[in-house]
């Protein structure tokens, strides 16, 4: 099982997943996953991956991890976290550790490995976001795992090593620091003015303009003011929701022909570049009963959103010796680029 | 001129350096730079980078600006944040923006473009050590630079553009949140303790010895306990301070020697690797009198160190939507195949 650790500075905490197995050899440049190669995320060869906790298409009379699925989520076969056994938080001498307990899933996309999100039809966009809203849906029905994230990596320079195209879920046994920095800061904003600061944030963009890609009927897409990457993008929802599986099958429908516009947007102005893309939502709320946590206002302070991060700069020494970033193009230049692709 | 814009929602600023200009098309994948080619940092080229500001070696006799250095210090031709004008805090609607005042400057390390660090004399080292120690000094001179970084990125993969060896230092109006959180956890736990929370850790570390990757007279070399990244390094001065300038001319001598062996480590353990060094010492002081910073303690509760983070696996979107990091390599089987490497 794989370990967490506590940094004995701040608390940040870092997953040692040393079960990998890695040694220096094993580190070598990564080159882009090669395209038309075996695929073990194809359909027939479900037994390559663990068993599936979920799928959407094929019918109940159907065997389960046969062929038939559109959207198939498997746990991570090799995974950063493991699900079992206890927490065990832990000293050891001065510092902290505790076990890697949590939930790794990957969500494969589509059945075609050279399928593309940022070109899906209206029908599988909604098919991959169905499947984060089921997923984080039952993970939170666990106690113990207190965030959920989900992520897409997109091509060798954002990390992918498997080019069949697929996201992927992790749970954690508590909430990054990062995470609940922007947390707490939502709720001060809250405490202080009785009003979300996202809808603030909001109601500027959209009186500004300079930094608006996309109004659609439900949702914005926007260059963030203080965008760490160049053309980095967030997607909001106009109606504030601190929980995104409170989403209806109507706005995720809808919300996925905005991903895929805003994709399309990135992949048309900058040559198809890697990118990420996370999904930040509500923490856990079933855990809290007498716990540390207050999320007592996350409903009216909170709100859920996306990030893109086309990956087009390198992260070099100033920006980890410091956390500041260095971001080549304004926003607004961004903006105006993103607008033009056409969609 | 730059601009620096906070993030809304946390206190984190991004520099917009817009004035280089960028456009899509600019963003093409990253090379490694050619070696053998063209270098504007080699001897005879000195017209090519803006006029210097420190260099080692040349007589003062000798015209400035000419051959005969041995280590040479320039303003960046692109320089991220200018040393011009006001600070000029002020609100853009909710949002917080200042001008990008401040300073980068690259220091060049060696004439030659293909020698390396890891494989430098004593005399070499030092004189870059030296190059770093009077920067800071001088740049500390000015109290509108609150923190100054100093770095080096090896590699196309830790961020490296042009391939002549070479470390930057850029200087910033403000103390980034991520350095200011390590001080204020620092200053808490001597405050509550008395005890510097680095001469703690050093202390396990001393004993445990499990991630001592090399004792040497003066330093320690660690593999930290909550690595983020495989094969990370630390290294700490035995004699506690907070300010890497206080170290004398014997002790950088004895810290190049030092630093030289690491990263002959790294590069033997993992057939060389991209890489990225960093310097974090004291914020500047002098700008305290009146300040909302107190850094009174500072001197007891903060040790100067530096960092090498070897870029062997690609940060994705896990690790951008949580700051959580996965490392999977224990450190302290990093520490032995470190140790093993003939140095």
């Amino acid at each position: 099982m794989s370990e967490l650790r506590k940094d004995p500075i701040i608390d940040r905490w870092v997953i040692v997943a040393a079960e990998r197995g890695r040694r220096p050899t094993d580190f070598t440049p990564a080159l882009d996953p090669p395209t038309g190669a075996f695929s073990p995320f194809a359909p027939g060869n479900e037994a390559k991956t663990p068993p599936e906790v979920f799928q959407i298409g094929r019918a109940p009379s159907e065997p389960s991890n046969s062929p038939g699925w559109r959207v198939r989520v498997v746990p991570n076969k090799f995974p950063a976290l493991s699900n079992t056994g206890e927490l065990d938080f832990r000293a050891h001498g001065m510092y902290d550790e505790m076990n890697g307990v949590g939930v790794h899933e990957v969500i494969i996309e589509h059945t075609n490995s050279e399928w593309d999100l940022a070109l899906a039809t209206s029908d599988e966009s909604a098919d991959v976001l169905n499947a984060y809203k089921a997923r984080i849906t039952a993970l939170y029905e666990d106690p113990r795992l207190r965030y959920v994230v989900a992520f897409r990596n997109k091509g060798v320079a954002a990390g992918a090593t498997i080019a069949h195209p697929h996201s992927q879920i992790i749970a954690l046994p508590i909430i990054p620091r990062q995470v609940r920095e922007r947390l707490e800061a939502a709720r001060e904003h809250y405490q202080r003015k009785r009003r979300s600061i996202f809808s603030d944030m909001l109601r500027q963009e959209a009186q500004d303009g300079s930094r608006v890609v996309e109004e659609s009927e439900h949702f914005w897409v926007l260059s963030p003011f203080a965008a760490r990457f160049p053309f980095e993008l967030q997607v909001f929802p106009k109606r504030h929701n601190h929980d995104f599986t409170a989403q209806s099958s109507e706005e995720l429908r809808a919300l996925g022909e905005v991903l895929v516009r805003a994709l399309k947007r990135v992949k048309g102005a900058l040559s198809n570049p890697a990118y990420n893309m996370m999904l930040h939502s509500t923490p856990n709320k079933r855990y809290a009963p007498g716990s540390e946590d207050d999320w007592k206002t996350i409903a009216q302070d909170f709100c859920w959103h996306i990030d893109i991060l086309p990956r087009l700069t390198s992260v070099a020494g100033f920006e980890w010796g410091t956390g500041f970033y260095i971001n080549p193009v304004a926003p607004e230049a961004a903006t105006k680029y993103l607008r033009d692709v056409e969609v």
